[in-house]
């Protein structure tokens, strides 16, 4: 048996590379980018007139023109125009390219204009007011996104302007999430009374859905023959197992014997935690990695969000910040194993995370997981935790939505 | 020209039930619940045994029985055992389901098994110990998710457990976003040196896919004509149409005024906001909303978080808490427009969300907002704002992930 702090070096020690791969901008969500993210051209690409109104020479108002006569008008997108006279200008359109021969623009609200005649009605005119110039925000060549940047809306913005239609994204492991366990039935049978139906495997194969990775599923009975010729089968075609299910100390839990006679190497069984304490982890040829989760909800659950996705998100190289927040109230905890305790969040009117802690039917309650957040990590060294105390939370609901 | 408030207002008065549609449950993952969600049976389902060892009548345990004759062994799945006598026991699996002569379960770790006689090696053990009852977290028909909540991994596996293989969902309105705008050109096109290539819509559409949204996308060019038949053309045929750009003072900003003509009731245009103050709003026979944004993509997105998605989230009954954050740094801002300030946000050690303002080129700069992760809604009447103040913010990061 190995402490959380252990089993969290040992997991992170076998984070791996899966190399990378290019897949169209606008099927990217959620994938993360394997290389830096370049501007094909300078942001903005031209000065950029930044409100409707004209173009003038600065240079013309500084000598006392107030009138101007308007040479033409240029929408954006349109090919500038110019001006050759001081007291020309050009009326022109947010998002339009300067011309090269104006330096200021001044916007409509500013103006009269009569008989195609502009006459500025304010005295504060700044030369270079209201145009973004080019290459303000970025120059040619200038990171816009670095890597190990997940995609987000806002990345897929970025990609669209630059004219990125396939962005290199790091590659995922081929994931195959494995059901065990005679009791458990297809979600579309009905159960006898001492059968359930297998859930765990839809709930994995969701929150890989949410990383752009999708998951096989297979579900072996528990025998020890087709368990072996199984898991044989998977070690030979994916890059990941995920078990849920038969590691614990019962007669029918062949997973880690038959594991040991499949030369997968175990880094370690049991983790001095509750819930998830009979998780497995191992290594086959330093190759395939076995992640065996407890087959009960609660228990899975959270070794995914403790182990598991941070295991990803570092074999991504995504950087995830710990997230620390104020117990809610007094908890009580008697064991000698390290407690996650199911909580719900909400921030308070003094910008405070707080965490109030769920009542439940212990490990089992999965009901509960429904409506709680994340799960705070209790210091394994204590029995008694106060309201108002900051700690470690694995978040699990994705924002505040 | 609106508040801010009132933009609100007006926005969430326009809510709309979009009805329900069933969806298989395994594909429902982002969508909202539309009915509350009912436990088939009884969780557990039956007296679920909870730790692998053996099963045996308390009464025997308290009248000296200490060594029991294993009758049978069951696992998890399996029709459950009898035991007949007090000296007997069944060993058993965690998961399966107690015999009914049965009431309390010792675990291997206290015994001692030895040709088929199991002895307890401990005194303290508690009538209906290591078992999960029937019913406990849940009776049938109890509500086990209520209406209203969105689809996470957690209720798929609820789902999944009690059978529900499809899941009666809000339906979603049908969305159009257009974009407008001659100066843009499609993202695998080259750009002249004053065009730009359409981004905001790939953004809106990535949004609204994050809600199992599938937006239908539309270019229209600046022309009074075309754009009058085409939006003439989507009110006919969708829920709720999504501009972007046209909307300003600019001569070719034909938006407002084709808008109008085709009968489309203005509800607002502008509000007092920096980013987004050309923001148009309305209605058309009471039926399909139209939401104008600035072409701007800071703007664009500001709107989409601070307006439409809490639209969203009301019509489909979501309820999303008002998130507030700690401000980082001095802030000052010399308008009368309400400020959205650009944050990086982090949860310190005291569990305090701090918001580090992002500095940036004004509301062009867009390669800025990759490293955000809200907008801080900055009070009107102020226009200095000091670190360590409290302020609303909209998250548009999903998680901290």
């Amino acid at each position: 048996m190995v402490s959380v702090e252990e089993a969290e070096k040992i997991t992170q020690s076998k984070t791996k590379d899966y190399g990378t791969e290019n897949v169209p901008f606008d099927k990217a969500l959620g994938r993360v980018l394997a290389e830096d993210f370049k501007a094909d051209r300078d942001i903005p690409p031209y000065n950029r007139v930044a409100m409707d109104g004209i173009a003038i020479q600065y240079e013309a108002f500084l000598n006392g023109v107030r009138s101007f006569a308007i040479k033409a008008t240029q929408a954006a997108g349109d090919i500038p125009s110019a001006i050759h006279q001081p007291n020309e200008c050009i009326e022109i359109m947010t998002g339009a390219a300067l011309p090269d021969t104006a330096d200021t623009v001044i916007r409509y609200e500013d103006l009269n204009i009569n008989n195609g005649i502009a006459t500025i009605q304010i005295d504060n005119i700044r030369k270079g007011q209201n145009i973004h110039f080019k290459g303000t925000d970025k120059k040619t060549n200038d990171v816009v996104v670095p890597a190990h940047q997940i995609v987000t809306p806002i990345v897929i913005n970025i990609a669209a302007s630059v004219g990125s239609t396939e962005l290199c994204v790091k590659k995922l492991p081929k994931v195959v999430v494995i059901s065990t366990g005679n009791e458990l039935i297809d979600v579309n049978q009905i159960p006898s009374p001492y059968q359930i139906r297998s859930s765990n495997n839809y709930t994995i194969k969701a929150v890989l859905q949410q990383y752009g990775l999708t998951a096989d599923m297979l579900h072996i009975p528990d025998d020890p023959t087709t368990t072996k010729q199984q898991i044989q089968h998977c070690l030979s075609q994916y890059d990941l197992i995920i078990l849920c299910g038969g590691i614990s100390m019962g007669k029918f839990d062949y997973i880690p014997s038959v594991l040991e006679k499949l030369s997968v190497q175990k880094l370690f069984h049991k983790v001095k935690q509750r819930p998830g304490k009979p998780f497995w982890f191992g290594c086959y040829q330093d190759n395939v990695l076995v992640f065996a989760f407890p087959g009960n909800p609660v228990s899975m659950f959270m070794c995914l969000y403790r182990y598991f996705l941070p295991w990803l998100d570092a074999s991504l190289k995504i950087i995830t910040p710990t997230i620390h927040a104020v117990l809610g109230a007094d908890v009580t905890f008697n064991s000698s194993l390290q407690y996650f305790l199911q909580v719900k969040l909400n921030v308070n009117n003094e910008g405070q995370l707080i965490a109030t802690p769920m009542a439940g039917n212990g490990s089992g309650d999965y009901a509960n997981l429904t409506e709680a957040d994340a799960f705070m990590e209790l210091p394994l060294e204590r029995n008694t935790f106060i309201k108002g105390e900051v700690f470690k939370i694995w978040l699990f609901k994705q924002g505040f939505r």
